[in-house]
């Protein structure tokens, strides 16, 4: 999308359409082609080719319902993760928020930075950095507090090109997908890097996945009492990494079934589908390429966020479908779609 | 059951009714009463009361189906946990299994007791000697070999004094509680201190809990490449201790939502109980407490394992519910159930 500003046809078309549209028109409309954004391309028919194979009662490769556990990375595979990923503006926004509380963050590093604006000097500091950030804004609450947090910023934070709530950001053909294995018996899942307790308090409305279907990165939390009664209080310590060697552990640890299907989009998601692919039945592997540069942004091996490198490579010699964005998604935001 | 092999007239009853029953007979007969097995006592009018209240639509009390997370303690709630355990018994009849490719066990405590027979002195070794007996025979193998071994020994294994498999030895009053619940829309767990891969490849059976609804303890398992696939290792280091403290600590990590209903059985859920009583809607708390030496084992605050004191305490105070083994229930063990 780098170059949206300049592509005034893109933009008539969401104004166009603006009036046509609101959140609750991401649901797929199911009642003909259960995956209408979809092009008639080989990533759509691969997908419907193996629905049909595993739920065929009879067929040689049925699998039954308890078994279909689908899994899918959030971050660049169900919403977009440019320019910078949508916790990680939470962050930032946080920091702003608190800032009446923290006078000192004035003169502190990375703290000033983001008071400054200075996105840069923020992201050359790196992981540890980021990890900084993360537990001056997530921890020292109760967790109803923090989703309590959650809740109001993603109900009202916009995003940085298009102005679109973040939740509009969600692609749409994969918001279809979703719908579509849930109605063939499958349990959808969120496996991604990003934070539970970030992710929980939306992912409902928005993708149809409960709370308790959600695997993520997690913090430390303690159970105490205040005021008479029990809290967890969230405490600025990490405690599980659910990404690159921590997505098939925390697959293990909270669901305890091997995916059926999984789908990611970045060298993080290369253990998930791996570990998918090991299973013994017929199991799928999707890549979600970003290769769309006009409707979404363009992105594969050169970048830090989202890189997708070994497991482009990885898929491509053992033929695991890579979507391409730009060829096989005839709408990427709901927002595109036409009514 | 102390007195159980002095005990002739059980003794009896057992062997007139073995020839009619299964395993698969521990399924609630749910065609007239759905809980067939419970006296028509307060704890049962407590039970149907609190689902009513909570399903009828339009009513203030109403709870949606999502909504509906029922948890349950494993041992002492679900099956029967003396004279030990069920998995320290497997974890002492797998250091038999074991003995022949550890020679040095025979000279080296604790597992020299183990070998010898000698329960008295490993259990005055407290919860260290026990750690160590678990790391020996629970980690070391990948999770689908561990998955393996638990099932086999599962299927075979026999209670000390009944005789019976382990999963015999489950509640029916309880059973038929799970299936109730389930019928009127709740999403039933397990939350134990128990390890979640020793619970994993045998609830959905006897329970009809799948392996995704299963809280508990938790050691490190490893991503590797093993002959050109990947595996998860078990690792010989505790992660997560699901008890006390940790059970609401498991709670919202796992599910992410608070239980609506919780039943426990010692100290260890007390937490648990406390944390489902502080959400602002109805919830129903229940402990089960073992009154009867004759069928099952008489015991609450006076033992260390399944110790039920201050959440004794604390239930009679708020109005817990606490059931009474001996008066509340026609039988305990499904083998005990007339046809």
């Amino acid at each position: 999308m780098k170059h949206f500003t300049k592509n005034m046809p893109f933009f008539l078309f969401v104004i166009l359409t603006f009036s046509l549209v609101c959140t609750s028109s991401i649901r797929a409309d199911t009642q003909t082609d259960p995956l209408p954004s979809w092009n008639e391309s080989s990533s759509k028919q691969s997908i419907v080719r193996f629905v049909d194979l595993v739920t065929k009662e009879g067929g040689k490769n049925y699998v039954p319902p308890e078994k279909r556990i689908a899994v899918f990375d959030n971050d660049g595979t169900l919403w977009a993760e440019k320019p910078i990923s949508v916790q990680f503006a939470f962050a930032l926004d946080r920091v702003k928020a608190l800032e009446p509380e923290h006078p000192e963050w004035k003169e502190e590093q990375p703290f000033k930075a983001v008071l400054e604006g200075d996105l840069k000097s923020i992201l050359a500091g790196g992981g540890h950095t980021i990890l900084q950030l993360v537990m001056a804004t997530h921890t020292g609450m109760t967790i109803d507090e923090f989703e309590q947090i959650v809740s109001e910023w993603i109900g009202s934070a916009r995003h940085p090109v298009t102005k679109r709530l973040y939740t509009e950001m969600v692609y749409q053909p994969m918001v279809e997908l979703l719908a579509y294995l849930r109605s063939n018996g499958f349990k959808t899942y969120i496996v991604s890097g990003g934070g539970i307790e970030f992710m929980r308090p939306w992912v409902e409305k928005v993708y149809g996945i409960p709370p308790e279907q959600v695997v993520g990165s997690c913090i430390k939390v303690k159970y105490e009492m205040r005021g008479g009664g029990p809290v967890l209080m969230r405490l600025p310590e990490m405690d599980f990494i659910d990404d690159k060697d921590g997505k098939p552990v925390g697959i293990n640890r909270f669901i305890g079934r091997r995916p059926l299907l999984a789908f990611g989009n970045s060298d993080g998601d290369l253990q998930m589908l791996q570990w998918t692919a090991a299973g013994s039945d017929s199991r799928y592997m999707g890549l979600v390429h970003h290769t769309d540069a006009e409707r979404e942004w363009a992105y594969d091996r050169d970048v830090s966020l989202g890189r997708l490198d070994k497991a482009l490579t990885e898929a491509e010699e053992k033929g695991w479908t890579v979507v391409n964005m730009k060829k096989d998604w005839k709408v990427i935001f709901p927002f595109q779609k036409k009514q």
